[in-house]
């Protein structure tokens, strides 16, 4: 039989509750449509510092790399913030990215019709409102060379913001061919008034934009991209953009649907491989306490399904399920409006698995 | 008599027309406040670009330098748009900043009661939204070294983000002073866990901080504070933050309130000195027409009041006339939400001079 191997890596905070959940999901589709999956769990973020002295020790690459997709749940806390550089979880985020050639992150940020009250922007504004953020993951001021000198004026910090015409280009085409998926709009997002890294950015943007007819481009700066989100959401399809601005725009996107706890991301190299987990983090204030939303990690796993393992059915299941769960007012208390019918994180995992 | 000398340039699209409205108030408050103000013109942006064959004409920069304050209405057009970078409008700002020594741009973004209506964002959300983001306007990536070059994977770019603590130091400690005369609270937005210049940035405040033992302190990075903006603006009093996160955080702040085109900014250095513009660009789908609105320009005149001139008194006067007319029911289009009964450019200053 066809066995996928899945790394799973739940991390710190609320991930190791949130994870929990996922599996189950994934146990409950191995038995309604005969999937195997080996599941092997490495070490990550805090908790790898703690127990190996490094955020991202090599066992766990060796694991991510002989699966066929990673499932995350997240990293970081207050008990590390103040390490020093490589001390830190988000480094062993930033090194797992780089490692595993994972140049494209799809943050999708889709309005749940039930949660709409959730959100700080008025429900018509909000109306409509399902966008992908394709952010470049593994280029840019996050990767070029850093460093401290001293200058006229004392000590100065240095960043560098590097991209090649590759980079840009194959980033640029999974924005075309996603939005050729979906209502065929392609928001290329720089700052090509300003810097030099935007307008090679455009040039290719241009370039490639004829081998893509169908697709409706607009360049927008991103100054004025962070304003237009919040004035008509909905008119966004696919936003294409670098690696620091993606980190910005994504969050605000995802910030703006009020569906912050129910968003899921897909990070991808060449290939079918990509890293999945939930876009919150890891929650470390509520950790512990079996109060966290798994359904960010679930929705998760219905993303591996569809672009890593082509599972398309059973990820509509789970879909499904998780909206019919909604629906019938089921709410964890993040998302729950009296907080005192809130239910727990395994209690919402039991009812999606029973549901699908 | 103490005569202030004031550069105007009036720019681009609908520049000229609010800034006449402007030169109206200013004229008005010679004649109630005996005030002498002794303005001169220069060429600025694209129409410098068609008549001088340069966005910053040295004349205009002396007459700048000879200025107390400068009155700047708006600049560039998409005449302008694909020019080569030495000659478009956005140039010559970047240009007037660095020769003038603009280090700190001041973005207020407060809700004006009666356009309450205009945000996208819950009524309930907004209430009590009245934030400045203190941006650096000299330093970062918009002004270290660009270049292209080729590289293994073909033509790469390169910007280079540096920051010296002397820049890092002057701008926060402007945003612990104006914090310490509003709320006492400031918000230091970075990205600290993944660029040199913010854990600099980081450093620095944190070593000023203790001067400042009435103002209550919290870091945030970029993303999340993308994300916070939306989800409690009337949390946060002043944002201090480096040029590129400021251009995005302020531009997303100044949508958030619903008035973007009612904002006035100011572009400090040492000293007094300082230039007013407002927020909204040129618009020039409507310029030439007389239907633009000016108090955005109007109140860039009170915040030079305020700043430059120490003119306190007439500064509330303008503020307060803006406010009596607004309250009267007088909206320009933009701002109207029966556009039928918006009124004109001209309408809107005269009102609002025959008010003050
Ligand atoms: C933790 C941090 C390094 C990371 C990033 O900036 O990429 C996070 O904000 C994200 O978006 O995944
Ligand atoms: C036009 C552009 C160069 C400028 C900037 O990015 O600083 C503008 O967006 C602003 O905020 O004043």
């Amino acid at each position: 039989a066809d066995v996928k191997k899945i790394a799973v890596i739940a991390g710190d905070g609320i991930g190791p509750e949130v994870v929990g959940e996922a599996l189950k999901v994934l146990k409950k589709t191995e038995e309604l449509y005969g999937y195997q999956f080996e599941t092997t769990h490495g070490l990550f973020g805090g908790i790898a510092i703690d127990e190996k002295g490094t955020p991202l020790p090599q066992e766990t690459l060796d694991i991510c790399k002989a699966a066929d997709a990673v499932l995350l749940g997240a990293v970081g806390g207050p008990k590390w913030d103040n390490n020093s550089k490589e001390l830190r979880p988000e480094t062993g985020l930033l090194g797992i990215r780089k490692a595993l050639g994972l140049f494209s992150n799809i943050r999708p940020a889709n309005v749940f019709d039930c949660l709409k009250e959730a959100s700080t922007l008025k429900p018509e504004v909000l109306e409509g409102t399902d966008l992908i953020v394709v952010r470049e993951l593994t280029g840019g001021i996050y990767f070029g060379e850093k460093f401290r000198r001293q200058g006229a004026h004392g000590e100065e910090a240095v960043d560098t913001c590097v991209y090649n015409v590759v980079e840009v280009e194959r980033i640029v085409r999974q924005g075309f061919e996603i939005a050729r998926t979906r209502r065929k709009k392609l928001a290329s997002v720089d700052k090509a008034n300003v810097l030099e890294t935007s307008r090679l950015w455009r040039e290719v943007v241009n370039r490639i934009a004829p081998e893509y007819p169908d697709v409706e481009l607009e360049h927008v700066l991103v100054d004025n991209c962070a304003m237009q989100l919040l004035r008509r959401p909905s008119s966004f399809d696919v936003i294409v953009t670098e690696n620091m601005f993606g980190d910005i725009i994504s969050d605000e996107a995802a910030m703006l649907t009020g569906s912050i706890g129910m968003l899921s991301s897909a990070s991808l190299g060449e290939g079918a491989f990509g890293l999945y987990e939930p876009v919150h983090g890891s929650a470390p204030d509520i950790a512990g306490q079996g109060i966290s939303n798994p359904i960010a990690t679930i929705l998760s796993v219905a993303l591996m399904f569809r672009l890593t393992f082509g599972y398309h059915e059973a990820a509509q299941a789970i879909e499904d399920a998780v909206k019919s769960v909604l629906d019938a007012g089921h709410r964890t208390g993040d998302i729950a409006v009296d907080k005192s019918k809130a239910i727990g994180t395994t209690e919402m995992g039991d009812l999606i698995v029973a549901a699908i």
